[in-house]
């Protein structure tokens, strides 16, 4: 592992940071802030999922959650979306390839030799993390924005042990019904639909529940609001009878505008899940 | 004036908008943070000068000011940091031309038709914002970082009636003996170091003071130390008796992390200054 960076922030450490990949067989980067409590000993960690084109770097400099994170002594994870380099498949789509790997292991060709978002986010970045960081990996929480509020529920859902906490950010609620979903899932992993039920929040949440409660928070005027399909996973919250938060935020948008804006909200809410 | 974007942002409107302007015979883009309470009737203002290389919108989607000022009720101004565009005069160093008004207005060719950042600032957008946003031109600080603290500090020692507040993240203190600042005031104002003098903070200080009292954050482990002269401000700010906070801070670098994470501090200091 190769440090890329350190920032000092809020007393703790913004740090950026390069490996190889086994999961996705190419060099990975990611982000992690480690607070000022990390100092003393092993801090709670919150994952921070990022959405479509993004990297682990978009919400480290935008969405301000370290001065959050310093005042309640957690840690936060920033992976990228999707492997990256050449002789990795991509496709110049926005919404598919690099930049948009939906967190799922692809079966499919030309995406299976390094799309494997799930096994890098679920398997091997933990094991990165916990044998490099002063991190409490007995103390997990996961959040993310639009595709990576699907990663962030739909991870949370399939690894209820791992995870304590999860909330989400604009997510892509529904992917087996949007556009943003029906084309990404069906490259990855094929035109059987079978395939897809385990990575759809709102199919995993009637399979599975959750069990623990969740925060949502949604912009009203999200400009990609049709597409999160934030209906269904409202009605499948109130169905599944989940104890649940959803906030439907007036004025905001889908940008890191809204997301900063509710950033301390999400940490607050994670921390004190994760006894901290 | 034009509208191209506007977001929400912790209740308050996130704006950027373009307009042309008369004092560097260009198009000029700037962003606004209106806090909720502009709602309600005209807030005082932060202005918030940015470094080398800044536009507008590194320090609006980067510093985190936003949640501070609603908090306190403040609005806050990013101006781009020089004229652009075609036929806009411009060097091949990141230091020098666009991205680098150091705040004055240049006399010498081949800068003298556009770079005129010191009335942009001081006149030409204050009537602007003043006419155009809920904010009241009578309760004005500002603020800025490395080439924007630079802006901050003499701007307000210059103009004292105009601002009742002034604050500096790592300023360029010293230009006048700095590689930042010698190359550009002699490219800008002609190699006569009597035309300088009113555009280099340390003897402004000297020479008319300020009437309020000032605060200074410097990362102690900042990468440009060297350039901005911080001994030099502390020293002069020691010399002139002037009421001040100089905070020496350990382990910060010259970045926006260092800026987010103080950013709340300086909003908090200017409020209070403000009347609110």
């Amino acid at each position: 592992m190769e440090t890329v960076s350190e920032n000092a922030s809020h007393g703790g450490v913004q740090g950026v940071y390069r490996h190889r990949s086994e999961a996705c067989a190419c060099d990975m980067t990611f982000a992690v802030y480690l607070p000022p409590q990390a100092q003393q000993g092993r801090v709670p960690v919150v994952w921070y999922l990022s959405g479509l084109t993004c990297t682990h770097e978009n919400a480290m400099t935008k969405a301000a959650l370290q001065g959050h994170a310093a005042l309640h002594g957690v840690a936060v994870i920033y992976p990228d979306t999707s492997p990256r380099g050449e002789g990795v498949a991509d496709d110049d789509a926005y919404d598919l390839g690099q930049g948009a790997g939906f967190y799922v292991n692809a079966t499919e060709a030309p995406w299976a030799p390094h799309f494997r978002m799930y096994d890098y986010v679920v398997e091997e970045l933990p094991g990165l993390v916990g044998a490099n960081f002063a991190i409490d990996m007995e103390r997990q929480g996961v959040t993310g924005h639009s595709m990576g509020g699907h990663g962030a529920l739909t991870i949370a859902m399939r690894n209820p042990d791992r995870f304590r906490s999860v909330s989400a950010f604009a997510p892509i609620a529904h992917p087996s019904t949007s556009d943003w979903g029906r084309k990404q899932l069906a490259a990855y992993l094929g035109e059987d639909r079978e395939g897809w039920k385990g990575h759809d929040a709102c199919l995993l949440l009637a399979e599975r529940g959750w069990h623990s409660d969740l925060l949502i928070d949604q912009g009203a005027s999200d400009q990609f609001i049709d597409l999160l399909k934030p209906e269904s996973l409202a009605a499948a919250l109130a169905a599944t009878r989940t104890p649940s938060v959803f906030r439907m935020q007036p004025g905001y948008d889908h940008s890191y505008f809204f997301v900063e804006t509710f950033g301390g909200d999400h940490i607050a809410w994670h921390a004190e899940r994760l006894g901290v």
